[in-house]
């Protein structure tokens, strides 16, 4: 019962009390940001450091090009964070126990190695927690930065470790194709297969022409996330957001199944109405 | 939906197919077999030690004496783990990526600091893969050899990491006081508050009396696991055997909640009838 309340987002009951369970404060942590030349890689990068380094990869970041130019130009104060623009990056922070700086050098060896494998092509060390910080919030400035920019159409996807790069590649094409000019801008969460893919509109276009895009992008990129085995929501939930995409692409035997429950648990449907599932 | 069909013990549905997500296999590891002095010892040495060495710590089960003579009595083979006697061992292992033996200093210097604690009283390290077998030979062998030895009631707990100390005293205590000579039998996997509890004949008893105490020992047992706010079932599920008991403790919005979704789900009453739920 607990798992259903989790997923519910409030629509069968309240949940009340949580009890949580602690993890020690690492104690050691590298950070780097990296160029690579294409998700592949990225993709290869993890694999390869998991063997290395494995539950101690506490963050694995791909970033599009396009998330840093849009960085540079929208939000103040950040240069360039490597000496030569790449296609991808990606931010990866390790963090374990054991004295500070025990992981600098496997990490190092991890990278180093990673570099003449190809997977790498340039890499910057934080050389203090403050720059580490000054990484991250570059990372976390990247929605400030896409709302300065222009309109962009969100999405919230996550697909097999194993098919991101091919999804990255065909969503791209497919909406370079329909919208030329489009520039596309995909960062996420590569250890969970979970990407934020937000297209946004040609420099060209009004913001008001793309957002209303909003219905045909959808359905270009949810269909090629279905199509490779992925979920339309990967963190934020179905909401009223995605209530119609979730129906578009849901079975009938599911949609069935969430009004069952939905009608058993809550039959005056008074449980946040309206969202995640419509009965 | 998901995870209403995982806890759901086949009685809302079949699955028929799992995707599994693959870690790396360890490429460095550690055992030992560790005297401690109590269990309350053995908590705070799993907090120092995860503190030390954080996710890396993959096993620590916590075994009573009582175990360990079953074992030494019941299944030929087996010596003394340690020079002497302890009231309680833990069995620990810490495995990770890197060098093999790399993790062979932090491992040893993060039990020696535990020695000097008082945390742990005497410490096997295993000098080879062959020798940490065994260990968890002898480990796995208890089932066995509780069943050489005689007839014992089980038990499939957890209580918060917070109550294990309490509950173990408790517990022991409490069923030597009902059942004089009774042999108290504990060991679990202290990680994840998990408990095998399952008190011995007294010796000089027929096993078919013993058995016939189990209700009452249930109740014993039982009512103190849900005093301490665990669960009366934390690996093996309610299937029939702890159906009554989960009815005598599960508050009735919860039995009513559970019926309300299997009755949703399974109108018919054909999956995995009188398993885990009654309607």
């Amino acid at each position: 019962l607990k798992h259903l309340f989790i997923g519910g987002e409030g629509t069968l009951g309240i949940i009340t009390a949580a009890v949580l369970r602690l993890f020690p404060k690492p104690t050691a942590s590298e950070t780097a940001f990296l160029a690579v030349p294409s998700p592949a890689a990225a993709v290869e990068l993890l694999a390869a450091m998991r063997g290395r380094l494995g539950e101690q990869i506490t963050a694995f970041e791909l970033l599009q090009r396009s998330v840093i130019e849009f960085v540079l130009v929208g939000v103040p104060g950040y240069s360039e964070p490597l000496e030569q623009p790449s296609p991808w990056y990606v931010l990866v922070e390790v963090a374990g126990q054991g004295e500070p700086g025990s992981l600098a050098d496997p990490f190092a060896e991890a990278l180093s190695d990673a570099m003449e494998a190809g997977l790498v092509t340039d890499a910057a060390i934080a050389a203090s927690g403050a720059q580490a910080k000054r990484y991250w919030k570059m990372r976390e400035d990247t929605a400030i930065a896409q709302n300065v920019i222009g309109a962009s159409i969100k999405h919230d996807v996550s697909v097999p470790l194993s098919r991101i790069a091919e999804f990255l590649t065909r969503a791209n094409a497919a909406l370079e194709a329909a919208y030329p000019g489009v520039r596309t801008c995909a960062f996420g969460h590569v250890g969970d297969g979970n990407l934020h893919y937000n297209p946004m509109q040609p420099v060209a276009w009004e913001g008001a022409k793309f957002k209303a895009e909003r219905d045909a992008i959808n359905r270009i990129v949810h269909d090629l996330v279905i199509e490779l085995g992925g979920s339309i929501s990967a963190e934020h939930g179905i909401g009223r957001l995605r209530l119609a995409e979730n129906e578009h692409y849901k079975s009938d035997v599911e949609k069935d199944l969430m009004r069952t429950v939905k009608r058993a648990l809550d039959p005056a449907n008074i449980m946040n109405p309206g969202k995640m599932v419509r009965v």
